[in-house]
């Protein structure tokens, strides 16, 4: 795959009329993401490079880019904000990577459903949503940054998930549409179950042009900082809050200390040694919340309504902005994602690792149920201890969706998706989209 | 508590400038409900008259009339539309029946917020609610003729409760205002856990004047049956469903046959010997249905759009109406209401009882999970058999929440409700609020 520089040139010239970034140090920006939460991958992916980054405005230059790579068999990778954590768009093989930041249309916006292009970003987009009194279901803590297509193709979930559960819930996403890497690049559209073909699939499957997503009644949301004297009454009443049906919420983040201490701009709600929940309620249920606090002995802190909320919202807290900021503070940290299933599982880990690994949880609905789910920081020392903890965590039941590995199965559940594969073989027969990523296709080993 | 009619006649004097009711037929009929659901309440219950009716208007008219009562002595039961199913509003004791129902004033609607006086009458306030893209979060099959007050005195289920549960679930009612039934009356409100006091208090702890109530977004509500050859396709087709967490839904109503054969409107629609599920989705989530009812065999027999639905909502074929157009059809037949927890129980005593007990499941949240509730229709023959039926269900693991009693605690968890009766105690010093419904007041057995 290796193209000469006047090959390149050729292929630019082709493009004429799309924009197209050559400049190295603009180049080495759009080929990387925040992969760099994970020691292992930064030794791995710091050195990957595109060749070229296309930035079309349309479908149709999406088409024209296609063919072309297609015609060159050149490696091309889709990028949207590169917001991700696990080189979900970092181009293993160089090559092109589509930059979909300027495909940032709303085609139509009505109560309930959206069609968007895959560049449009997401707090910009619920800013004109919400004037309709709608809002995304389900969005990362780098929601201001981060684009609708690009959280599709690599996200899974986020806030909203204590309400709409994972992306991949039926309903999550009602229509896509996408180019394919073929020799005449075809326009298809998919829906129903079909969806599932390009949901966290790394751009694999397809280079989406349209999404179709269903939206959520935009509430009034309160933010709300409750801090506890032990971690196990915080996990408690993160699970009893994600329990309480006839409270309306949209977060429920839970941190032992000494997360709380990396959060600087909140040290005045965060008193030292503190565990705590950073939470986003609707307005009208706050009433609700009083006695349900009380009930697990914490302590509000930190309440303000919508209207209220000047500054940073706490979503940019929660998720893996909590990685960011403990990061910031201490750069030998980094974290995994574990499904712990049962609150009885998150202590016997916090109990087992101590500061080794600081639990984080996130509540989401999966399978119709409240879980934890764990970002926890890991005090990193090496790759073979990273890997004893994460066998700990699995001999023991809980799931780790491995943030330490690039592609799809490795990250997820270690086996290989054959319908997605199957999928690829007919959209992208000779694997040129983001090569490498889908090890059902490339016949890679599923735990690397 | 006898009261000579001349006695009567000079409280009716007393109350001059409020409606009172007098007439015979009018008082039995205001002195009853849908007990006769129950062959054994029908018996017990079916002579209960009251002496009088009195209609107040408003708060001031309320104090009056209490004010009365405690002076004479006079037993009085709150009442809304009657639309209830265990006598809750019938007077065991005779006296004045309070009916609430020219209380319908809307005092303010908001977004997500309504203040109202306890006559409203629900599909009413929708109408109004709908306006600004709200709606009630949970109400009953008599949606159309059954009062807010009512409802929060005297349910607990209902459409809806799919997604938030209980009427008492922390967050769905806000607060109260209640008029005392004491020397002097007073108005006190309640808020936070404090409303619990009255919800299914069947009006023995204070006279409700106001409620603020949460309200849900308002979606375009469409209605579905979907036909099953396998009763358990079904019943794990409604549980898949409630389990869908990107799937925004508003009523899972399964049916073994032969109870589709009862709904007469809809012959049309219900193969002879299918079961079936009716269904309320949000129109935005048809899309994903498709997939998820192919999963589990179902053939979709019906399928209207919010405004296509001319006539009657599938909703007046579910939860007790269910009960209803059975029992028109044959009146040998009643209910339980149960918990099974699980769909093996439900399968367990599908099995085990065959057509004597036919089952009617609706799906609702309990402490954050969905699970199965029955309103199963039971082939009644005597009292003892039907007692055996309970007994075997609560062996096996189901709860009973048994319909033919008519104290809260018979028909709820059998035990005291210590704090209610301590409030009671409070604010109805003398037991004249519906006497003889709360067990732990009037030291009645708890399983009558």
């Amino acid at each position: 795959m290796t193209t000469h520089l006047n090959a390149w040139q050729a292929i630019a010239d082709k493009l004429k009329g799309i924009e197209i970034i050559t400049e190295s140090n603009q180049i080495a920006k759009l080929s990387l993401d925040y992969y760099h939460f994970s020691p292992i991958l930064y030794e791995q992916l710091k050195d990957k490079r595109a060749d070229l980054v296309v930035r079309p405005s349309n479908e149709a230059e999406v088409i024209k880019i296609a063919q072309l790579c297609y015609c060159h068999q050149v490696p091309l990778t889709v990028r949207g904000a590169g917001t991700g954590n696990y080189g979900q768009c970092i181009p293993l093989e160089a090559g092109i990577i589509l930059d979909t930041t300027k495909m940032n249309q709303i085609h139509w916006l009505k109560p309930g459903m959206a069609a968007v292009e895959p560049g449009v970003k997401m707090a910009a987009f619920d800013k004109q949503a919400r004037e309709i009194g709608w809002e995304l279901r389900i969005a990362p803590s780098t929601y201001r940054t981060a684009t609708i297509g690009g959280f599709i193709g690599g996200g899974s979930v986020g806030m909203g998930s204590i309400t709409y559960g994972q992306l991949k819930e039926r309903g999550n996403l009602q229509r896509v549409r996408l180019v394919t890497m073929t020799e005449t690049p075809e326009v298809i559209e998919l829906s129903g179950d079909e969806v599932q073909q390009v949901i966290h699939g790394y751009g694999t499957t397809g280079i989406i042009t349209q999404l179709e997503i269903p939206l959520a009644p935009a509430y009034p949301w309160a933010e709300m900082i409750v801090i506890f004297d032990q971690f196990m009454s915080a996990a408690k009443f993160g699970q009893a809050l994600s329990d309480s049906d006839g409270i309306v919420k949209k977060l429920v983040s839970i941190h032992a200390a000494p997360i709380p201490s990396y959060f600087t701009a909140l040290q005045n709600y965060l008193p030292s040694g503190k565990h705590c929940a950073l939470l986003m309620i609707s307005e009208y249920d706050l009433a609700a919340m009083k006695a349900l606090i009380a009930e697990y002995q914490g302590e509000i802190t930190y309440c303000k309504k919508a209207k209220e909320i000047a500054g940073t919202s706490l979503l940019e807290f929660a998720w893996n902005h909590t990685t960011l900021h403990a990061r910031s503070v201490d750069p030998n940290l980094t974290y995994l994602q574990t499904f712990y299933f049962t609150l009885e599982r998150v202590e016997q880990m916090y109990q087992y690792f101590g500061d080794e690994v600081v639990i984080h949880l996130e509540f989401l609905k999966a399978g119709g149920k409240a879980v934890p789910a764990g970002l926890q920081l890991v005090r990193y020392t090496t790759a073979t201890r990273l890997n004893q903890i994460i066998d700990y965590h699995e001999a023991n039941g809980a799931f780790i969706a491995n943030p330490h590995v690039y592609t799809i199965e490795a990250g997820g559940n270690k086996t290989i998706d054959h319908q997605k594969v199957q999928f690829k073989h007919k959209i992208d027969p000779c694997g040129l989209l983001n090569p490498g990523k889908m090890s059902g296709f490339s016949k890679l080993n599923l735990r690397n």
